[in-house]
């Protein structure tokens, strides 16, 4: 019998951690939002804690698992598995996340990006089974990817590899991103970028029809009030919704001109806004990309849906 | 006794043919310059009978060789060996060149892009000898690059990767590159740009001390011409270096972000302007790229010079 797979998804409310079969299906699941504010050690103690709490729930023993993987959206090191930087817990600069886990364990913890992670979920049990390639893209309030080429994710020297949302796509924009660069897909595409982006149609005088206060606080602005004013019709999100489908569109051509992949697959929040943005990326890539396509690229909609990041960190020791 | 290695490299004024000893030396070479305007079966013969006449002329039967390696500009696909498209020659549209040119000879013939060619030779060879991975990236008339993870070049589904020069970089500029698009990194950084570039620095009221003539044809400026102008003080020249740096160094950010790979290897006519266009990249580089450098990134100028087409060439039967 297949072991089974055990996944812990570290985001920056919640901390969710599955028991997961060989057909990604989740068996159980524990979900927690006391774990940001932690020191490091009580955080490796919590998580160590909910996996051994969760094999008890399920008359489940540690030999009865592959391996447990880990996934964090940050910078990581993943040869030694240190977390350099995240945004999504308090300290944990230059952190050994992975060996201080794997103290409480004997079966191999891995530790990896979140967005390496849910690649390969959607590569293993999602959009991606059964291709040898792809890369993945997940859209909102961020930009995060991963690149799986014959089988195996790429990661780079440090596991830094596949930050597309920081690649440069218009050095002459305005708006600085978290990573201190302006011009990059993050900054001109994604859900930080989306009170900048309402603030500058409004600036420039472009009409919304959404009631805004006087003293309307354009940091609200997120991917659920763009969504809701499109279904209002307004033509001020209309219009940012095809500004990030553009860019988003430039960002999947580049990635095609640099990998000349199979595939590409996309997730996140943003996708919500529906056929007219995902339209719009796709129009622009192939408006882009014309006769230099020679084999088929396939472009489509992640899979595994709202359990991605958990389901693919439980897929990591599968790599 | 290591085998020879036998390279083509076939260019769009030279054709040239190279026995290679396995330390990248050149043992013998055959260059001619009537090969463009061909037929297809025409321009086979011709190549076949160069590589025979080269091993006869230095006592070595076929069987001395190891394999014979091809490298041409343009679109091809690598897994059966087909020239989809290429300027350096006429016709040769989806012609099967390498197996036209394998029906001539027992040993293993391959087809690879020029620049993965160059790519392989510099990884075995030259400035990349003794990395695991690198990105190789060659700018001069064009922009071609070769990307080798894991001692393999890395060639995607059909065998264009690589293509960082028809990256977006810069979606709002106006020059219309070759492959059809505006703002792609070869549109604003490498010789084919330059004409245009320098026009609108003339246009822009910009100063340059070089004596133009009434009826200046712009279409002459080129790599030597702003090399001239450079070393003559011109102020024009030295901004169009300086833009030029700057967008090669957001290009080898964008390929530190997506890759984090240990070494970038540089070469190319344009490395001819000398420290001060390298240094402008570097500095772009390191601007961008700042503390989100984990493990050492190096950027090196490649070392095999000259010849650097035909010895990747020969290098590509060692992959």
């Amino acid at each position: 019998m297949n072991k089974v797979l055990c996944g812990v998804d570290i985001g920056g409310t919640k901390l969710s951690t599955a028991l997961v079969d060989h057909n990604g299906r989740i068996i159980d699941k524990s979900v927690v939002y006391d774990h940001v504010n932690q020191p490091e050690d009580i955080f490796v103690e919590q998580v160590s804690l909910i996996i051994k709490a969760l094999l008890r729930k399920n008359d489940l023993d540690e030999s009865d698992i592959l391996g447990i993987g880990i996934g964090c959206a940050g910078h990581l090191r993943f040869r030694d598995g240190t977390m350099i930087t995240t945004s999504n817990l308090k300290g944990f600069k230059n952190y050994p996340l992975r060996d201080s886990i794997q103290s409480n364990f004997k079966v191999p913890v891995i530790l990896d990006n979140d967005a390496n992670a849910q690649a390969f979920g959607e590569f293993k049990f999602g959009a991606g089974k059964g291709s040898n390639s792809l890369i993945f893209m997940t859209i909102s309030t961020g930009i995060g990817a991963g690149i799986i080429l014959n089988h195996k994710l790429y990661r780079g020297i440090t596991g830094t590899a596949g930050e597309f949302g920081h690649t440069i796509v218009n050095p002459d924009k305005d708006l600085l991103c978290t990573c201190g660069n302006k011009g990059c897909l993050m900054s001109v595409a994604c859900g930080m970028a989306l009170p900048y982006l309402f603030r500058q149609k409004i600036k420039e005088g472009k009409k919304t029809i959404i009631n805004l206060p006087g003293d309307f606080d354009f940091s609200q602005v997120d991917g659920k009030f763009i969504k809701k004013g499109l279904d209002l019709g307004d033509p001020v999100c209309k219009e940012i919704i095809f500004d990030s489908g553009f860019y988003l569109g430039i960002g999947l051509y580049n990635i095609f001109q640099v990998f000349n992949p199979p595939l590409i697959v996309l997730g996140g929040g943003l996708l919500s806004w529906g056929d007219i943005y995902l339209e719009k990326i796709k129009s622009t890539f192939y408006e882009y990309a014309r006769d230099m396509i020679y084999d088929p690229i396939e472009i489509v909609v992640s899979q595994i849906g709202a359990d991605a990041g958990v389901i693919g960190a439980a897929s990591l020791p599968l790599e």
